[in-house]
């Protein structure tokens, strides 16, 4: 049984799912058309090729196509009581490959983008350290640097789902991760220039916007892969991304990746700050909360087609893609299934199979025309599969809004057309 | 000797490269300070403590800090006639990692930056082919995608270090190159539609702006790994790197990157179009030129220190960074001098090593305050070696404006100041 949801917060009831052959294989259509000797690609003169366009000196800092106004981050005004604590989205369905670009970034502040002056910006160590020590933006640029490509996600990417299908599109369903090139330099040689005392078990990042977000970090995370980074996609860090300098954890929740980063603190336990007891931690449906549960696990999202991104072109030869990703290292495979998970066929990964990157995934199908129920789902390099959601729920209820990397279903139309719904 | 060359066009004569120690490995100076109770990183509150930044709804498409203002491309006006058949250059010395961000590519046109409508926008394939085709902006994303992190050169790129060094800042001498990773389609899937006949050994490659910008591509290449490209780092490609579609031809110099892609034509030899004769061709000593001079020589460059980006943080731990690429593959090795070429150590090539993409590399060093000659030479997988410009010109003259990849040297000062100069 399917339950379809549509756009908003309200369901539309139930659609039974009889699939008439569905993503079935028909003959290969061409792409394109035969080229005719009156075809307006050669007889048509447009403005572009009649007159020069704007020069080198125009663009300092280039912006995108004027036709490319759609692709923009977004945010859901009822999500949250003000902006300036709240969420935009990254707009996947518009994306190709693994990487964002930062313009697309999705932002979480808890107090705002923090317009923060590197010349007056430290960044202070103290605690169980032999040293304390106080940090300029150039001091930090005078140890090794490192480069790497990791996805952020946050929490609660997807935490709409947990009480069924609410917003209609991936941009709003998995819209909250994002993945660049990062370099910076590592927590531990920091720590390191310090000199951790042998009772330091964790490590306090604590922010310097308004919100002064801290989170507690276990020292065997900050002593592994953690970096304190300042640039991202070759660039300096955006201003929403924690311009000059925030810390990079991994695969681990992004709220742990404490921007505008200006102070680390060693101690013997963890802190129990607001953002690691009240929030963050996955409420079950006996009462009581999973804490600490950093790692995000292994997800996958089809960016197109999905609600956002119809299938414009009609019958025949088809794309799919979309995204994956795991907390625990490299997406191993990913299938993909037509029919609502009756049946699987794996898709292709292509472009660079990193550890706690983005994956891109291919699947090339001839589409006849029929509804589809499409679904994605990926295991990782740990053997860990993506569950559906109602297995899901069966372990951890629905109270919580973290954590959820189920399995997202598309109901395409006969018309190509896309929609968030949830089978049962 | 050490010849010195001043900023702007003129020489300022000869200074003797007598090395007062150089880059002598002096005691390794502590990065940071140590904290003290009063330190004004515990006792000043900044504004971006105090106050709320801006909400997630200000900035649909985001833009870099406002204290990064000098991050930015930048055109040298008296190179050319015009801004509309010019070049920018890429800020190399502001930038980290081997993604370079889509705003801070730069720009290369002959008749200005085509804003092309892509629902109008037609890709046509005639010629020597079965089936001459038509395809739209959709019918091109039904073929198979493929995503190649690749640097693009132009071919002039250190075109004026040709006739002795002119120009003081890496942005000028190396910036007209840039890497990002692109998604589209292998433009052999494409030829295949149209099915190639026996006699197609050439393609010739066309742009629909209004130099309507032509070069022959040969079969062998078109049929290995060229890509038609419609997006960049994640995003549709810029007006100004060819949206909604380019070629991309790893490896080769740039001007054979067709932008804007509107035509391919099938040939049985190459059309000798203006931009593969009279320009792009290189002109040896003895009036003849050299003709096809396709791929790209390994290069490298050092980015920081360097005129632009002095050394400001005095005696100590320095992390001297560059790029370093080569159109015959990978990177291997990279090389460094303080001496101007006396000695060399290794260098240390951090993040992906990808194929006809930049390798960056850092070397970190004790700098005791002594004056320095850099130098970074470059080898690739293939063997080739990184000449110095004396060497080069011994074999090429000093004609050309293109295909220097010659070794670049700046002499920094006790101060830290970095010249562009060069040795003979």
């Amino acid at each position: 049984m399917v339950e379809r949801s549509g756009n908003g917060q309200s369901r539309r009831g139930f659609l039974k799912a009889g699939l008439a052959g569905g993503a079935a294989l028909a003959g290969s259509l061409a792409a394109g058309r035969v080229l005719a000797a009156d075809d307006p690609a050669i007889t048509q003169i447009q403005d572009w090729n009649r007159y020069s366009g704007d020069g080198v000196d125009a663009h300092p800092y280039g912006m995108p196509s004027p036709f490319e106004k759609d692709a923009v981050r977004r945010n859901v005004a009822w999500l949250t009581a003000d902006p300036v604590s709240s969420v935009n989205f990254t707009p996947l369905h518009k994306l190709d490959g693994i990487i964002t670009p930062n313009g697309l970034c999705f932002e979480r502040h808890h107090g705002g983008a923090a317009v923060v002056d590197p010349a007056k910006h430290r960044l202070m160590i103290n605690g169980l350290v032999e040293k304390p020590l106080v940090f300029t933006m150039d001091d930090l640029r005078r140890f090794p640097r490192v480069n790497k490509i990791y996805f952020l996600e946050c929490a609660a990417n997807s935490g709409m789902e947990w009480r069924g299908s609410q917003l209609n599109g991936c941009q709003f369903t998995h819209g909250m991760v994002h993945c660049v090139m990062y370099t910076g330099v590592l927590l531990k040689d920091i720590l390191a220039e310090a000199g951790v005392k042998p009772a330091g078990k964790w490590v306090l990042a604590e922010g310097a916007d308004s919100a002064a977000m801290t989170r507690s970090i276990p020292m065997e995370k900050a002593l592994d892969d953690c970096m304190v980074a300042f640039a991202m996609n070759g660039e300096a860090l955006r201003v929403e991304q924690g311009y000059p300098v925030r810390l990079v954890v991994p695969g681990f929740e992004g709220n742990m990746w404490v921007k505008w980063l200006r102070r680390l603190e060693v101690g013997d336990e963890p802190w129990e700050q607001r953002e690691e007891t009240s929030k963050y931690t996955d409420l079950l449906a006996n009462g009581k909360a999973r804490h600490f549960t950093w790692a995000m696990d292994v997800k996958s999202v089809i960016t197109n087609p999905s609600p956002q991104a119809p299938i414009t072109h009609g019958k025949g030869r088809l794309v799919l893609t979309g995204l994956a990703w795991s907390g625990n290292g490299t997406v191993a495979r990913v299938d993909i299934s037509t029919d609502g998970g009756r049946n699987w066929k794996p898709a292709r990964i292509d472009g660079p199979s990193l550890p706690m990157a983005l994956h891109r995934f291919y699947y090339e199908m001839d589409w006849d025309g029929s509804e589809m129920f499409l679904q994605s789902r990926a295991m990782d390099e740990k053997g860990f599969v993506q569950p559906t959601k109602q297995q899901l729920r069966a372990v951890r209820g629905a109270n919580s809004i973290y954590h959820n990397n189920g399995i997202q279903t598309w109901y395409v139309d006969t018309n190509g057309a896309a929609e968030n719904v949830e089978i049962s």
